[in-house]
């Protein structure tokens, strides 16, 4: 199931960029949750192009309809259908590109695969196929703040060479993040993102980024021990969001330059549990939560569709040069915020549910 | 089902570190696959302990048996059972370990997801566990490499500071890897990891490295369009071995500096095909392998188990010393090779299976 | 995931029957099957109620739209949204019978395991949540139908004690099926089966029902040999319908009365292939379909929802009288001819599919 | 993952019946558990062959061994290997079948599937694959015993034309079945069932029956709502058995016949909770358990491998006359009753194990 995540609490998106709509169905999600679409928007309109002059001028209001599984204000235990319509596409920007495959974009890919592909943008491989996930997200981090006290942060760490070290993971809020343009929670840095993503703009060009990632009030014992480490699965929910490159979570490819000496988390108490409050691990040993922080870090990178004009060739092979007309983010970061925020949602939910099956023999 | 991996090629593992032994079950291989023990021994005796001096000395000769699935050697199309006995299980190592959760081990995690662990040694958080796995593997890969042509080769780019770009993903081998003890195919920088495992192992220490892996012959189009791109299963699958902290494809968290100009990929012939030799995507294009080379990093964190004296709590939060009796290995990514390929061959003989499917309609 | 269906060619539906609509997501048709609405209306015409004044008088036209998936008038290969918009919906025809959970209704076992219900009607038990699966089957169906030569066809062959034996399964079609009122493809028993309802009817009562159905032109070799047997997949899909209490394929429970040389189906040369007209074991050995006809029946149940006056108890356990005012069949079976022709579908097409990833290696 | 069965509580089989032998992962049982191979051992004696004269020579003590998962008596989580040897497999005995596909067998659609199979017997598809079903599902029914008071009793209700309706579903006990060898559990009916296994095994023939079975103490709640409804994944679970025809819950086939107003289960206080002491429904309502008994009966075909010659054709479509040699049960319905129970358990543990996410918000 290709368009399917999760083992209890599930989410299957749908939806091409140029299409009806966009949507999603979550499945698993326990009964008698309160929610309305009043929990689910504000998120979607952290994500929807549009929102000022760091992203796409595609204009979507991307309001979200709950189409299932709620009534009277709380959730029936049945799947949670949801869409968003899709109101400003323009499938004739895309006219003169049809027998080019776009450099480092899906189309050649897409049609290698399945012989055929949307006719315009990006199909399912545009971003517009993360408003299902955002959504479905926002549903399981509802879930996971009501029920177990779980908080979910993401800022921007970097763009392109401009890093901040400077935010800390045991207290940034949503807020603060929201603070600056370029979502990075330090101001002192945020202006220098800024101007490094006005300038690949200015350049018809685009810039990467780091999104850091903090789950914060994760009991210990979440996660699976094997093929479903809780690492493992936060690495497929992230390498599964588009235009993302790596990931690595506590000391990552850093550490690897530490003696284990210099790596190894000792225990100590906190309150009426061990703590190992250096957590180079990022709050994870052995695939479980250990009750730290879970911290981690995605790399995406620039954004492929560019102004810049470039050499290459067309599905039959012969040369062009191509500038490409379709309306894109210079830098996909700050947008990429909730969608993280998302994608860990959804993973730990799971692991939640999960767990509560894996219930001890008292 | 925490311990299977797959869709169509599966495999199910188990098996603790000091039981009767470990094993897997490979369900879903296509039938008439030529295949017996053979095929499989190479890449345990690969990763087997005590190759050498820079390894544990736990002593397994770890050979496999093919309990089911194969007669007269081919397989049937039924589940391939295999099984590896424990032989040099020492528990009485860990007795006095046994209230004190080592720190960055599994020993707590465990403790709190199941409210027991096993007596000894990591039980399925134990590099053990991956026995099962490259048997698996090896048989994944000798299906990928009869029917597809696919490649499949790792190697150690770096272990703690010393690093090597000199090895050539489009040509290295498995033979070039096995020339140094270290498994880095580049002997120049060899004798210099080699020095530093040895110089972590004398100080009663450990020290961490990243692996490299390339893939090599995969036709364009295979992997699924949304959450289970090709480069998340891999990310997943990486992030899924002990000890591995971080996972990068093509340009990583390096790609994330650059802009688009810089990054993209752009077309050109290649024979019949379009290729992308700068390849920064390593091979993947929107979850879809593109047909050149798919070229993925691992990080390893220096090993947990350690001589130096560690100050930590046990379970009661009562302070301790822990100095390690346990055998272990100094630095784990020279025997990591065997099973990062393992992990790689299930990831694509998975995805061929799936794309089988596509381009039915013709 | 509880409202899934499928490994590869997956079903997944969402919807309450007084909720604003009901659809599905079909995820792993493969791309360029020629498909629009009007592939999928017929089947939701022959399910929709108040067709005649055999069934349910609530009105809906149910008309289907794609919501994605779908371009140009081929599938993309992507996910297909389907959505069926609730017309007719009367929660207000409820509003007395809240407190009361209807006997052989879904009611009270809803309410212990979520804790909550829909507030009117079956919320997603009632067969309105069916036209998600009908809708899905539809596009099996033309998949099988047009890259296999697959063909289904089901008929009532028994109402109350009115049964009909008259039907031939190898050529059997729809057309003749719909010829009666009835849908039992049998003319001189259809009157008695009319009429049968009719008198239930009349005194504001239900009455049960069977169904057969036969799938032809299915070649050797489809289905899996252990758990996922073909005749295991047919008998979930069949007995995960609303009303349904039994299935039995091929002899059946007649079989059991036989010895093995009576039930024994010879070999016989058909043509190219072996054949076993005799077909006892209709269409299937071992779980794998043997290329013969696949045929087998579908015990339905009366209907819960009758005029007629109950005796019982509400939630409190308080003596009731109740005299239910929901609108309802007097009678599933000719509803519930599409439904099973489109759950057979749904098990078909996904074992044609997984069937292409045993691929014997040449 | 043809061989898999369970979304929580997982098992996953191995092995053929000339092969090494037999066995069977189980995976997401609950740590703490506790279990030893005598927990397991009395229902395989129950299944095995050659217990008396009624069943096949074959003579085989299947003793079981834990292969992990299990550390001082008690589960740890993790998954738990199975093994069984086979003892007496006799792969001469079919050597002059080789090229006949036997008639109702499994041998001409493997063939067909994977072009090859298992050189003797019934490889995948013999009833020996069963004998891991029944490790995993004496462990599930452990499990559904200590932690939740379930009961589950199978019993033979008819052999050929002879029934029994004297059997109590509400109290009937394994020790009442087990003192007829027949293990009908109604003496006098017992007698006349041994006979017609005897008159159809001195003919060198073959006899079908039915099994009954009930599962008490299953509270309201568990199953799922849509495709597992927990009667689906019943009917799954015992069309998966070998030789299986049918299968019908509750009211069954013989409940079509009925009005709704005879049908329906009225609800009346039974101590605390609701009750529907007709329980025609067979204890499900809408999919889930409606804490009433849950009541089945699977219909078993006579055995295909007899003693009486046959006139078929070979692989190549020649006329041969087939006169089996192989060591078969005459009527397999007296060791299907631990087969029948396993599947059962299986189902229960897996809904028991989903059902705890519910009703967690409070």
């Amino acid at each position: 199931m290709a368009s399917t995540f999760g083992t209890i609490f599930t989410v299957a998106t749908f939806g091409e960029s140029h299409g009806k709509g966009v949507g999603a169905i979550v499945d698993g999600c326990p009964a008698r949750l309160s929610l309305s679409e009043a929990d689910i928007q504000p998120q979607l309109d952290r994500r929807r192009p549009g929102q000022n002059n760091l992203t796409t001028p595609r204009d979507e209001s991307d309001k979200v309809s709950i189409l299932s599984g709620v009534e009277q204000g709380v959730t029936l235990g049945s799947p949670i259908g949801l869409f968003v319509p899709n109101r400003d596409s323009r499938p004739s920007d895309y006219g003169n590109m049809r027998n080019v495959p776009r450099p480092s974009h899906a189309d050649y890919t897409y049609q290698m695969k399945y012989g055929v592909r949307a006719g315009s943008g990006g199909g399912r491989s545009s971003a517009r196929e993360t408003i299902g996930r955002v959504a479905a997200g926002a549903i399981a981090e509802k879930l996971l703040r009501v029920v177990y006290g779980v908080e979910i942060v993401a800022w921007v760490s970097a763009v392109g060479d401009v890093e901040t070290t400077g935010v800390d993971a045991h207290t940034v809020t949503r807020a603060q993040v929201d603070e600056t343009l370029v979502r990075c929670a330090h101001a002192p840095v945020a202006d220098r993102m800024i101007a490094a993503i006005r300038e690949a703009k200015d350049a018809n060009d685009s810039i990467g980024g780091v999104v850091s990632c903090v789950c914060r009030g994760v009991p210990a014992g979440w996660g699976e021990p094997v093929f479903d480490k809780l690492e493992a699965k936060l690495a497929q929910a992230m390498l599964s969001l588009p235009a993302t490159k790596g990931f690595e979570i506590g000391s990552g490819f850093a550490g690897t330059r530490l003696r284990g000496s210099q790596h190894n988390d000792p225990y100590v108490m906190q309150g009426e549990r061990l703590g190992s409050p250096t957590n180079r691990s990022g709050g994870v040993q052995g695939g479980l939560s250990s009750g730290e922080p879970i911290v981690f870090r995605v790399a995406f990178k620039p954004p492929a569709t560019i102004g810049v004009a470039q050499s290459t060739v067309d599905f039959d092979g012969k040369d062009v040069v191509l500038e490409a007309k379709g309306r894109h983010d210079p830098c996909v970061v700050p947008r990429a915020i909730p969608i993280v925020e998302a994608m860990a949602a959804l993973v730990l939910a799971d692991a939640a549910l999960l767990q509560l099956r894996h219930g001890v023999i008292q």
